[in-house]
């Protein structure tokens, strides 16, 4: 069973850009790791205090998960991220509907 | 374009269980109504805490979800949900990449 690594970015006004910019070399590499499923970043809307980013990355295991973005090469081009306050965590599947 | 809502609920350690009973009528509804595409429901890992669920909805158009989620109806449906602190919110897909 799969899951869910979902994490909520905090980026200032005006820096909407730059942080998917620093995002996305993360999220490439990640795509190469053993157990990488799926990400989906989410744009909040704009507001004078900044907005919000969610990422929902989906993989085959926490572990796997845990094991690619503490390896050396992810923190080093991960770099960038480290400014905007964060919260990640691990979530399972508790339901899901489509139409 | 389809927009996402992706609200956080605040959960006590031991209401998981009741808080699914609650969250599960006011899903069903949703999905009735025009616009809804989709809903999935995290579920964090367990702490003394609590716990966080966080649920990702898809909707054709913010318009068609607000509809929803201030209908009278709704309101009614979706009472029990209102003892979880919530922090909603409408976001653009950014980015997507599947494997």
């Amino acid at each position: 069973m799969s899951v869910f690594m979902i994490n909520s970015f905090e980026v200032p006004a005006g820096h909407a850009d730059e942080f998917i910019a620093a995002w996305q070399p993360a999220a490439d590499f990640l795509a190469t790791r053993p157990g990488y499923v799926s990400t989906r970043l989410h744009r909040g809307l704009a507001t004078d205090a900044g907005l919000r980013m969610v990422n929902v990355a989906e993989w085959a295991a926490a572990e796997q998960c845990q094991a690619a973005v503490t390896s050396a090469e992810f923190r080093s081009i991960a770099g960038r991220l480290a400014g905007y306050p964060s919260s990640p965590g691990f979530y399972s599947m508790a339901y899901e509907h489509h139409a």
